[in-house]
């Protein structure tokens, strides 16, 4: 069967990595050329497949039908219109085209929430990883109308080093992390952020959002633990999700809380949620979970090229 | 110079093993008996000190002056009233006599808030390793009525595996740890809990609490990460604490945020906090850090042996 | 196609799991029974596959065409005659039927050197981890007459904490192995030495073997470090291994030095090799990295099955 | 009492780092000044220490009585000359002036071998972390002429990180060393095996030397597993090392094994030693462990410093 060539630009960080390893196990891709301007001529193996680095520039964009750009934000945006302009579609990684940070005019590719606009498009912004684990947890109670007006929602997330990218950082060096736990970007500080309140404003919900990221000493997955003040206390805290993820692939929704072991190397969110007792105000603890470079980057990715291409959207994906 | 004669019931777990190494560094203390039922006979070096365990029932209570117990939660209470009938003094580090839990005789001994009631008590509550780091990031905002009435204070705290003590557990085998990150008892279902909302409560503070503890693939250490609605907002977040805290030898206020590796090992809290950026309603975000193990357990326990004894309140705590 | 009924006796193990697991995912065998004694009636997913325990007397044996036995050894044997009694064949994961342990009637499937017994074998006995890592070294050089007579070969060997098993043990906590390493079973103690010396002497070496294993703060892998004293230095110190292996599916040979992320989650044996500098004797290092609950364990069990049933050898296999 | 002024060059590193808290702890010293020039103008705490860095160039080594040089390798024997130009002592914490390496002029601090030519020494080279760990356990066997003549002896040896310094790295950081483990530097390629072939050979031993260090995901500790030849069979093969070490503050003998958690953070050597069973040349296992960054580096550079000046050697130094 025809396989569809695609290109990476950036595949030498965690992010390109995994697209490359994803897309050497995908039946229906090919990869044409993978990029990385630092390690421009060397070879490397990821995830089986043998991949030889060429420049950004050399990269053979018009040769590709989707090009998968895992650029460092603020270096994406012009990749993406040089792909556009070479008659390629693009899934760009970055965070330069998404909501709150973007024109608006790519469709945000939170997958389960975005078929419609993705179907034929050229571009896709795919979101972020805190992102994905957060607003997965959220948009249900928000399209549903459960989250109390005015109310705070509060998500204290933490992520494996690895979303913090291969950049050589002494503060990353395994002797500074293992044993350690802190919170960084605190106080809504952090780039995400924009792209989470956007969302979540278009989502109609009149709520503000409280985020605290954390690093964890782990290599993969984030965990974010909300909280969200709701109208009413539910019969059934874990309804909203079984009626808007039912038959979702990707998407499980389970009584017992998410472990980061549950979900690392998998394509999926695992999401759980239960009333708060013995507060006044009825409030939902949600708790998500996905692997950051599967679900949270590259997977994710690749689920929107799906998309766009028409092809099956699971094909190629670890579920 | 005259050593006084303490006891250890409960000395094979992590506490105990804890108290027992800062008893041999005490320029003061001398141990007199370290129990241990399971492990009855055995000899171990703790902390540079041998140690023969001995049975629960073969300690000679009043042999010491100060005993320590730390036994499992509702073995503790019947051991703490047989060391008072010796005519000893105790430290009780398990929930037994706790605000919530006891009938609300002993001190309880967060021991920069207790000292008034610690000196020449009979027995003390030690606090819990969660309600430590959380309350003394609390206890100032409300002291000083600064928490918003009826607000929802919401504490995301992690811990490291010490915290679920030495018994072996599968859950808590090395191979299901590593690599992962996990919530547990959520929704608001932790033993802790009631100790922290009666100490809350007694404050003066009209506030819920939320209390997500979750799970570290570390040894030791707490970071609680806490956002508080507050009445107003502060000139200098840090204030309340720098006012409240000012000379403790204990306790760190700082404006950078405090990670695990900044306390594992010491007897301290390490405290800090902002205002968070883009929300309505005035909020704190405040994080606070501990050796569960020291300051959150056999720390303070000397500690408060210490304010008891009428000795130096620092005296053998590696600060 | 037709599916082979394959059963799994203890199956709440490390190895027991990674076995359903694979099971699970491989295209011609169907789970047909798994056992757990302590767990029986309690479901599990393993590596996506919905598994219900039930206990090891109610096993339905002679409905499986192929039985893996992954108990504890000592009770193992026993059971493997149930097996071969209900007119089953076995292939069992314990140390029961394996050269210098058993009778040696069951061929030992380490595979790459075993294939003419394995085809129409009724019970294979699958080698230990430490013995997969060590011997697929070793052999070549032994099967060359490469190795000095009189020689001592030395391998340093240092395997995750799943190699020790499930079951719950103080030692095994994660608070008492993160940051730490030891050896074990040294001085030539350990239950693999006499496996891997029947099977060095069978190969014609004269040699004697010293075996150190140590315990890594890692979940996963075996890297041995071996030397051996060598009769002359070699052009290529690869080639030995080139030669035996070439064309295999499941063993790398490659000039630059394993880890154990490069076999982890794999069924593969990664080998290097290379003449020691600044030594009268001429001596090989060999480094030899698997997975030991794959290669060295579970997946070798599937590989073994495949040949015995007659299917392709990579069949389900993770390479 | 007098305070002796100390200085640090390197103090940014982390032999540097753990040199100041030593030093900040030590009764007798003083810190003069810390030099880091990358980090100039910066403050940091170091172990309780309030410090500022200054480049170089600008300290006053005068002011000093002894310098501790923590710089890279090939950087430190100039700064060594500056300090005895000054008239100040030194101890040299790289490789430049070790065995092998220098020109041999300055006394080799292994300490519990060298104390006479420390006393009223101007220039000391401290040993590298793994040759301490080696030697401390080969050196008694040779001394009594114990290694068998033309022996092999074999160090497989691991580290944790920290050994590799704090210089940022791609493949140190956290995600690629966690559940990994490796050998380096393999086939006798280490710059350490000079500094141990050197002072073998001084010893009077005929032997060869194989080392093979491995790369441990773990902060600190080195734990070197070596076997010797010897020449005969002992009665007690710890005897040796009771003898030579009786009495020493720093070295632990001991039956069981040791643990990298048994010396971290400690200024010791633990070494234990079995006969191997079951091969033809009479041959000891020999375990030893110390935290690299302390016995392997600044503790030993402290306890040196202290027999150069005259002071108890136990000074200041964790046992």
């Amino acid at each position: 069967m025809h396989r569809i060539p695609v290109g990476v630009l950036g595949a030498s960080g965690y992010a390109g990595r995994e697209l490359c390893a994803l897309i050497a196990r995908h039946p229906r891709f090919e990869l044409s050329f993978a990029t990385a301007n630092e390690r421009r001529g060397e070879r490397a193996r990821l995830g089986g497949a043998a991949v030889r680095f060429i420049a950004h520039d050399d990269a053979p964009l018009s040769s590709a039908e989707m090009i998968f750009a895992a650029l460092p934000h603020g270096a994406s945006a012009v990749w993406v219109e040089r792909v556009l302009g070479a008659g390629a579609r693009a899934v760009d990684l970055s965070s330069d085209l998404r909501p709150g940070n973007g024109n608006g005019t790519a469709p945000y590719g939170l997958t389960e929430f975005a078929r419609p606009k993705l179907r034929d498009a050229t571009v896709v912004a795919n979101p972020g990883c805190y992102p994905t684990a957060i607003l997965m947890a959220v948009l249900p109670l928000a399209k549903r109308g459960l989250i109390a007006p005015g109310a705070t929602i509060n998500a204290s997330a933490a992520s494996g080093v690895t979303g913090a990218g291969l950049t050589p950082r002494t503060d990353l060096l395994f002797g500074e992390v293992t044993e350690d736990f802190r919170a960084y970007a605190i106080a809504n500080s952090h780039r995400h952020l924009a792209e989470m309140r956007t969302v979540l404003a278009d989502s109609g919900a009149d709520a503000d959002l409280i985020f605290t990221p954390h690093l964890l000493p782990v290599a993969r997955g984030i965990l974010a633990t909300i909280t969200v003040p709701i109208t009413e206390t539910l019969a059934d805290p874990l309804a909203p999700y079984r009626e808007e993820f039912d038959g979702e692939p990707f998407v499980e929704v389970d009584a017992e809380a998410p472990s980061l072991r549950d979900v690392v190397r998998r394509n999926v969110v695992r999401i759980s949620a239960r009333h708060v007792a013995g507060v006044r105000q009825p409030t939902l603890l949600v708790l998500s979970a996905i692997d950051n470079l599967v679900k949270g980057a590259a997977g994710q990715a690749i689920q929107n090229a799906n998309v766009v291409l028409g092809l099956d959207e699971p094909m190629g994906l670890p579920a």
